[in-house]
């Protein structure tokens, strides 16, 4: 197809009235279509609807060690949970805790500590006059909102193709000692499905923070979140490269089972140094008495083992990836060539970002919303929801069902035309 | 029996020289007992197996609105756990707020946020030169501990029959703005087995703070937690009682199904005002997706609505009542006119608080586990530890079997009288 790039103003004009028509029937249509949420579909939660069964009324939930976990106690999770989770995330069973039924609410957690207890013997966060966090954009909103809600300052990290920007992380982390933190998802990032390459990695690893507070969020949401199964790109298991780059500590790695069985009803789990885990026990005892064990046990009589849980992550790939490659498929045979957006071909994760011409990305949002199609909003996937360029869209392909997929992209593709030539023409 | 008061200094010497030997008996005996846990025991958690049959592999758990409860969503929690939650504590649905498997975790929450970013506008407590709680003592040794955590200042409050000394609470809330808190179990305390008078929850909902950011913690641990079914003691309703006394947004009420199914894989609630609620669901927005909604179906599967709560908490009694009573009959026998120590008779919740000679309970708690008798630490019902008459112990008589708790009761009984006759020789 033609790039609209070298389009003369009278050729865009033509196209706009086209695109402009095509846009009014797409309304008429009455469409209620939602890109919005990365969220399973039913078929994916079908899938490990064994765990219900997992006890009946006769069977007392024991975890092998004979702990009842109908009641109190086991504050640190059950071992085989344990054994699970480390297995998903590459780590050892000791070097985790097994928590409740939200990853994000560890985060919450672990932030909210800081602020209010300090890291391991240094000043609460909250007695400092500035707290900052690099943020790798465009990246996972509930992180920053949380982090903005904390009241800590945010700065921005472009993300290459392997991952952050390590010279501009390296030189913050080690010259601004109010640099606190920084908020990376390694394998499949939200929105760009980028993963980390094992440079980065160690890299990271080897930071020299200015702060001894200073900690890597490792927020390994989709670290078996393939959706195929040729040419998996692993990473780095980051607690062993952070213990050989001499900063054990220097690590928080949180994950869950959200996107695994059922989000919401999942379980979660934190990883760390022995000397960040012995804090983490000692302030979750003040919060809590202990987590679901229950749910834990129904969680390892399903998912069993790496194998078993590979398999089950297969079955979730096979439903989902043909929506990924749906949407795909549709941008570029819609938006191919035109030189008007470039968007991401994730081998994993949940979403596919867009990058649209500058100054287009909003209004692009508005106009999908205006003929039924719901996306995130634009700037979600920045800091303070603020991308600085307005080019940035975030897809989520998993919810819909595969023929609303096509039809929600078709959609979003005609938006994408419409708003780029009216923003060419503007400055024609 | 003869009162130990009236005992002249050769009877006590004698009676020492008894206590000694039976003291070294029952240590002979190699004992394991263990009276110092709140938790229910087997048989009780075997009343909720039901629960683990709510589902099957075939039936998707929906919500009455229709919600796939596998999925996100449904923040605040599904209609019909709310309506189950609400009877349980005799308010609307609409006040409520269905949370995780912790009740604790959401006091932690309430007292997090308050110090991290104020209530309601006012300044946040982490902010302020000092904040200050009021502590009816004995009390719950957890929420002690939270609060110290938080760096809050606690201040002891005697406690009356019918609840904590109004007279005092009155004049610290009005006169002290750094007083922003009270914690308060009004049904059953923990561990006196108080349950609060008219009087004193019309006192409490009416109070004058001079913080406006003062909040009355309302945990209604044991709402319908009676050990008998006659003569039941009911309470006032805390938010309809504020609301009449002009105080709409002062109390904070939190419960759970801990001591009614699962400890541990149960559910919680959170009730408050519009104004609290709004804010308390924006707050818990930034830090979870949702809670498990699966396990609130569960729950409301089973446990239907108040009478049928009502019956199975009466299956609950029966199975401790006896343990109660047999601790209760032990302590009659061996310390009945004695005059060294007194003890509650609670109607429900799940302790008996014991009330030794001033200076003597960690040397029986001592000399308890000496003997292979554990009890909860001396003190540990007292703010920082710090039991300022060293004579308040509590006991659980629920976790033990009958058997054991009978024994348990006899080798306290013993060290209780021991102790007691040993700190009356020393002072003649």
């Amino acid at each position: 197809m033609k790039s609209y790039q070298v389009m003369t103003k009278e050729e865009l004009m033509t196209l706009r009235e086209e695109l402009r028509k095509a846009y009014e029937d797409a309304k008429g249509l009455g469409l209620k279509l939602d890109m919005s949420r990365g969220k399973p579909a039913a078929d994916q939660l079908d899938l490990s609807m064994e765990m219900m069964e997992t006890f009946n009324r006769n069977t007392v939930p024991r975890s092998e060690d004979g702990t009842d976990c109908r009641n109190y106690g086991a504050l640190d999770g059950v071992i085989e949970a344990k054994r699970l989770m480390a297995a998903m995330i590459g780590c050892q069973p000791e070097q985790t805790v097994v928590c409740g039924n939200a990853s994000l609410n560890v985060m919450y957690d672990l932030l909210a500590r800081a602020e209010l207890f300090g890291i391991l013997g240094e000043t609460p966060w909250s007695k400092l006059p500035k707290v900052t966090f690099l943020c790798p954009v465009p990246g996972y909103d509930r992180h920053f909102r949380m982090t903005e809600a904390m009241g800590i300052d945010m700065i921005n990290i472009p993300m290459n193709e392997d991952g952050p920007d390590m010279d501009l992380v390296e030189k913050l982390v080690s010259e601004d000692e109010t640099v606190k933190g920084i908020w990376c998802v390694p394998r499949f990032s939200n929105p760009g499905g980028i993963v980390y390459s094992d440079e980065v990695v160690r890299r990271m690893a080897a930071l020299k923070p200015a702060a001894r507070d200073f900690r890597i969020f490792w927020d390994n949401a989709y670290a078996i979140h393939d959706l195929y199964e040729e040419d998996q790109q692993q990473i780095l298991e980051i607690l062993s490269e952070c213990e050989k780059a001499g900063n054990p500590d220097m690590v928080y790695e949180i994950a869950s089972t959200s996107k695994v069985t059922f989000p919401g009803a999942g379980i979660s789990v934190f990883a760390a140094s022995p000397a960040n885990l012995e804090e983490f026990k000692q302030r979750m005892g003040v919060q809590t008495i202990s987590y679901d064990k229950i749910n834990m046990l129904r969680h390892v009589g399903f998912l069993k083992d790496l194998d078993t849980l590979k398999a089950h992550m297969r079955k979730q790939a096979d439903l989902i990836r043909p929506k990924f490659e749906a949407v795909e498929d549709i941008l570029e045979q819609e938006l191919g060539g035109l030189e008007i957006g470039t968007w991401t071909k994730p081998r994993g994760g949940y979403f596919i970002s867009f990058q649209a011409m500058n100054g287009c990305a909003k209004e692009i949002v508005a106009r999908c919303k205006e003929a039924g199609v719901i996306l995130t909003g634009a700037g979600a996937a920045y800091p303070y929801g603020l991308d600085p360029d307005d080019s940035n869209i975030r897809i989520a392909p998993t919810y819909p069902t595969l023929e609303e997929m096509k039809q929600a992209t078709r959609i979003f593709s005609l938006c994408v035309k419409l708003v780029s030539v009216e923003k060419m023409l503007e400055n024609k």
